[in-house]
């Protein structure tokens, strides 16, 4: 007998279409070890490729047939073709992040077939300054964005000097990470403990093979209807809420963390509101560039962690378990300090407004977050048309000291996501090593020149830290 | 009403899986001009991209669905994205074309999806001597190879100071292109004069829909059990006849066509008998290396045009017909002079055979090589089930003078096909400006090292040339 897929995971697999891929991504830079010759990048593509042994989620395809009376089960791939999934690639001249972007956004862009294990890594040279990028995409009915970040990770040391480390997708002994990424007090209350997994399993349950239960839509539908809320779902029409295609675009920088540090200590606020200010005001800037600027204020969905007094719903793995915010981004407001008090207040509100929410409402909160492909069509069915948030912005903290694998130094790691259908931008964040990584993915049609966000996110840095007087 | 799929298009469709994509390719080499700035492969890019309009039948791709009475139709792609189909890539270092070789593929080894139009070009740089290489792919359901190369070439210009020419898939008027390349009596009767489109519309309409009506079957069967007759289709087993996986291996060269017709004109043999004789001896010591060389002979299956006295199949064009003939390859004796004047006996007869068939034996014959993937299960059902031949060795002449695309020299063309179960590895040649260009694509599992049949290659042409007494 076949394994079955789950409700959830089926549900990423059907939804998916040409327009609409369902896999989540991760870019990785490495820093060569000192010790590292010039075939150096070929050499860690030939020990990637050449495992001994493929962990099972890595062998495993979906399949669905007669024999299985209609029913998505995971099937073993009898063929397996190692060199399908690892791939050694290069960038053009010059060699910028620009070229890398540029790659990424194209590997992004293709759907995984369904006959194959449903991954992809790629090993990439060319970059000027030398640093080995490392490319991986992973559908998401396999394992969601945060997990994907946290395996790789899992797979790193903290030891410069270790040497012989398994590729990601080598089989090796389930254990309890020493490199698991930890939550930090001033990252504010994020997705530590990895969650997702425990969400995901409690979705599972709720929803039934056939879509979500009645009951979850008419939480919804509630929670959509009372805009006096703190769970407001009520969010001006912007160019990000529109049907979006399958091309996509990347982009992705870091700031230090003790730069949003220094201002979240000024003026009270959380690293995690620097963050939503950042975003903010370079959602404002960009906006305003194309005339596009809505005069109420765009509305993020922010997933947040719940502490245990908070959380009911018991995680079978004792983990937190994972709420969503509605955040007005108070892209109305020109200053930038107004911007992130009014981001502060309104992040306190959600939060409160969470606590009191019932486990079905937290659910069905933050179902919105994790599987909005799917909400989205519900929401249409209940007559609600128009978007319930502007953009989703997470912020999922990673490791906080350097780690290596084999001696390479792991530098930045940024996470791809994925775009759908009313929802074309997508921001995620993740810390490492004393840096807040930013990782944007948009539909490169709905959202154009997405790299200029870059620069408006660093200018808006800076004009925060006028505000707050610790520039 | 959107037109149906003609029934041989189909087939290619529907026989194609994932081992066994249907998809042929072309890898062009250029020299950069003279003027070319350190950005003219980047720009060359965009260019390609650019486009005002493309191609109709680079806009297309199949659909079925209930609406369509579960018949394939070719619908257009109304979200069509050239950046999916024109993309630029680099190789990774030092830049030898056996890193491109590895390129071409792995791109080769990737089915093309049909929820879009069924093609690719790859615009690819890193070459460590400077030049432009050029991987297309385009579905055989949409064009065959040989018209794949023309359709290409026909985007060239004799002119190197000729500017302003579109990409191949640039809309543009339909008119005979002054470019398209002429049969030279010195490469023997090839494939001249695009025959193999008015082969395809005669095969369309002798092929019913629902598959090859039963007189082509019998009259296969009929050629297929007289071992004596001339168009004898025993060989026997090879590696190279078993069952194959999607993974593809690709390596090219080419040789001065002067030093084949010296081989020739010394031994009173063609161009086309010396190329065979290249491949047979390659072929020995390839299989000897392995300790896989059979005791009978091996079987080629050679395309040969038809004169217009042969074919009775009037072409809708005025085109020549396209003949099969089996070509037994000698690869039991150790001579080359041997080999050569066998191969040269077997490929004459071969045609007195094909001239003595009927039209609808010689359309059975031309269907073995133009479909053998839809063949092969026919021949099965018919209870033969030893290898009807061995490999295709195809020689496609091509133009004998240099062109050029917008300045850029083109200075190597060499096809990719499409290997199938129980036929691994496929030989395919065009001349191309007083070269001979060879293409080998196998299936990278089931024929390992392919590459060192290029060294027995060119050891081979060393070899015959002795024989010959003109080293």
């Amino acid at each position: 007998m076949l394994p079955p897929i789950d409700p959830t995971s089926s549900a990423f697999l059907l939804a998916e279409n040409r327009s609409m891929p369902m896999h989540v991504g991760g870019l990785q830079l490495f820093e060569k070890p000192a010790d590292a010759g010039p075939d150096y990048i070929r050499e860690m593509y030939e020990y990637m490729r050449d495992v001994d042994e493929i962990g099972p989620l890595f062998l495993k395809h979906p399949h669905r047939s007669v024999r299985t009376g209609g029913q998505l089960v995971w099937k073993p791939d009898t063929q397996f073709d190692i060199e399908h999934h690892v791939r050694h690639s290069a960038l053009p001249a010059p060699g910028r992040y620009r070229e890398l972007f540029e790659l990424c956004s194209r590997l992004h862009s293709t759907r995984l077939a369904w006959e194959r294990p449903l991954w992809e890594a790629h090993i990439i040279e060319g970059l000027a300054d030398g640093k080995v990028a490392l490319y991986t995409k992973v559908h998401h009915s396999v394992v969601d964005g945060v997990s994907a970040m946290r395996l790789l990770q899992s797979t790193l040391s903290t030891d410069p000097d270790k040497r012989g480390m398994p590729a990601p997708w080598g089989a090796r002994p389930r254990k309890p990470s020493s490199s698991a990424p930890a939550a930090t007090a001033d990252t504010g209350s994020g997705l530590a403990g990895v969650p997702m997994e425990a969400l995901r399993t409690a979705f599972g349950i709720t929803a039934e093979a056939a879509g979500l239960p009645t009951a979850l839509v008419r939480t919804l539908r509630r929670a959509v209807r009372n805009e006096t809320s703190a769970v407001s779902l009520y969010a001006p029409r912007t160019i990000f809420n529109q049907r979006i295609t399958g091309a996509r675009r990347f982009a992705a920088d870091d700031w230090p963390i003790e730069r949003l540090r220094a201002i979240g200590k000024a003026t009270g606020t959380t690293i995690n509101d620097v963050v939503l200010a950042m975003c903010s005001g370079a959602m404002r800037a960009y906006l305003l560039d194309l005339d596009a600027l809505p005069d109420a204020p765009l509305v993020a969905m922010v997933p947040v962690g719940l502490n245990a007094k908070q959380s009911q719903i018991a995680s079978a793995e004792g983990g937190n378990a994972v709420g969503a915010v509605m955040v007005q981004l108070a892209t109305d407001q020109a200053d930038p300090a107004d911007r992130l008090t009014a981001i502060h207040r309104s992040m306190k509100d959600g939060k409160q407004g969470l606590s009191s929410m019932t486990p079905v409402q937290i659910l069905a909160m933050s179902a919105l977050g994790q599987a909005p492909a799917i909400i989205t069509p519900l929401l249409r069915m209940q007559g609600i048309v128009r978007p319930p948030y502007n953009l989703i912005i997470s912020n999922v903290p990673g490791p906080r000291t350097t780690h290596y694998w084999n001696g390479a130094k792991l530098v930045g790691t940024y996470p791809l996501s994925i775009p759908i259908n009313g929802m074309a931008l997508n921001i995620t964040c993740t810390s490492y090593d004393g840096q807040l990584m930013f990782g944007l993915t948009g539909c490169r049609r709905t959202v154009p020149s997405l790299q200029k966000l870059l620069t408006h996110l660093d200018e808006e840095l800076v004009a925060l830290e006028k505000a707050a007087g610790v520039a």
